[in-house]
């Protein structure tokens, strides 16, 4: 397969990324082994990317002493803060791979894995849904972290072509310049009309999209080889229905996750102190499974924003973020719904 | 729905557990609020019993402090070895319903649910299955967590029609005498050719009878209302199956199961230095998604038997107990497979 942009791949099942060769940067995770003199040594890698696994194992076994012994992660991992914590616990090594830090640790490795995708040649393409420089040069540039190794080279590109590149760090949640998170988008807050967003995926421009209403977020997807505009109408209809379904809710299950990072305590006591129907619910991986044996009409996910949007639908009952559960129960007016985000570490 | 002994229940969905009433004793749980000044009141259910955890916590807090905050646990809970240790280690009081402790322990208030169904009609039934007691009147006694506190009751009812009833309390992951868990037959253990297992369901007693295959298991369900003798052919056959498909495979995940009391790490490790296509997985929760994403041809599970043979079926690969993984790479005999028992706490 070729690496060339002829056409949108959305719909294909036919993206870039069988192209992308990752660097595991077996280099750096050795000699870590060596320096702690490691016997046991942990590897995670998201969902999309386990399956590498064994045979990152295979290559560090040929090159590691022989008395180590490699233990790969099945926790689920869709992000920085799903860390093993159990396995980093108990490994000399632990190495996170596909995820920037969250929060620096020396108890951690963390493999960014970065994309080989060549991001100009959709750039170019994005370059006509953006104003003409001379008329409004003012455009914001976010990406995500399999992308940000080149988010300088990018920023010159668009300085070059007349842009002037608004770029922010964003908040302590955000390792990177530039870079914004599922539940995080700090890095967007800038002066600027336009916000080109560089990366695959509808959920991250969607929320950005959401978190800046007023910003046009123009996407450039090299993945997919697509340039779109996020539409966030379409989900914000859907999450308008599940308010609207659990207005009638009288039990309300609150989700409070136990996951490094995604753990909002004062807002979910808040909720089961003022309402006597609301019951707390703790636990790590929040699945449809999971919740269907509590007898519950609705669910507020004090937890990762995501798994309330992108998987909401596949719950039983109407899963909300908190802004929702007060609009469901008439303490904020319907339209001032916002996009959920996490501004915290851990 | 009455409580009478008509006929078998076993499929029709009308268990008589709809009869039961649970006694959830909550002035020791009250009292060990009071006792510790708690402020944080953790609860975890059995699957089963997840929806009367609100009730049981709107109960609570009528009787208990203002500032106490009851947490319920949405972690799956299936056995006494899934301790929610996050809530655990994060409460004053944490509350572990349904099943007997599998080590004591201070920070855990055990409530263990006792059926209020009456066993004796049923085993008047199931004396039909069992040998005459004037021509062999040793009989062996087992039963699960839910009836243990008739035990005692049961064995004087035996012996008052003849039999001498033989029991033992197994070993140390097992609390009581005459108990049974799904991974440990311990207290069957008892010169008697017959054994009658009084509780619901047929994974205890098929396991039963694998563990002890010299011996007939008569079953006395009082929940289902029937009698019936363990028969484990249907079951033998699926694993044979099971240990067929995997003969040819070549990468083995090595499942290491982190729950407290499921890890059998020699066992593991064991199997990873021994065979250079196995790859040692570390996980809580053993699920057919979470293992769809690595590229194995088939599993050994070192952590709970139960998910091997009750849930096997479900997974996209053969899984395998240590055992069978044994007889599949040719180590041991096709017919020496046996069930896969845990004989340690943790």
């Amino acid at each position: 397969m070729s690496g060339s942009t002829e056409g949108d791949l959305t719909k294909t099942g036919m993206s870039l990324k069988h192209d992308r060769e990752w660097d595991y940067e077996l280099d750096r995770i050795v000699e870590a082994i060596e320096e702690r003199d490691a016997s046991k040594v942990g590897l995670q890698f998201p969902e999309g990317l386990k399956r590498r696994g064994p045979q990152v194992a295979d290559d560090l076994r040929e090159v590691a002493p022989d008395d180590v012994t490699f233990m790969l992660s099945g926790q689920p991992c869709y992000g920085a803060c799903d860390l093993d914590t159990y396995l980093m616990r108990r490994t000399d090594v632990f190495v996170h791979f596909g995820h920037t830090p969250m929060k620096e640790s020396d108890s951690i490795v963390y493999v960014p894995l970065f994309s080989n995708v060549d991001p100009f040649p959709i750039m170019e393409e994005s370059l006509e849904e953006l104003p003409d420089p001379e008329e409004d040069p003012d455009v914001g540039l976010v990406t995500t972290a399999q992308h940000m190794n080149r988010f300088e080279e990018m920023t010159d590109w668009l300085e070059e072509r007349g842009y002037e590149v608004h770029t922010r760090r964003g908040d302590d949640r955000l390792t990177k310049e530039g870079q914004v998170l599922g539940c995080n988008y700090a890095s967007a807050d800038i002066p600027a009309d336009q916000v080109l967003y560089v990366g695959g995926g509808k959920f991250h421009p969607v929320g950005l999209a959401m978190e800046h209403p007023e910003k046009t977020v123009v996407i450039a997807d090299p993945v997919n080889n697509a340039v779109s505009i996020a539409e966030h109408d379409q989900f914000l209809k859907q999450r308008y229905a599940s308010v609207h379904k659990a207005m009638d809710a009288e039990k309300w299950g609150v989700i409070f996750c136990t996951k490094i990072g995604q753990g909002r305590w004062e807002t979910a006591q808040e909720i089961v102190e003022n309402n006597e129907n609301a019951y707390l619910i703790t636990m790590d991986e929040v699945t449809p499974d999971r919740l269907r044996n509590f007898d519950m009409d609705a669910f507020v996910n004090t937890g990762c924003p995501r798994i309330t949007t992108d998987d909401g639908p596949r719950f039983h009952k109407p899963m909300l973020t908190p802004g929702e559960y007060e609009a469901a129960i008439g303490e904020r007016p319907l339209d001032q719904i916002e996009f959920d985000t996490f501004h915290d570490t851990w």
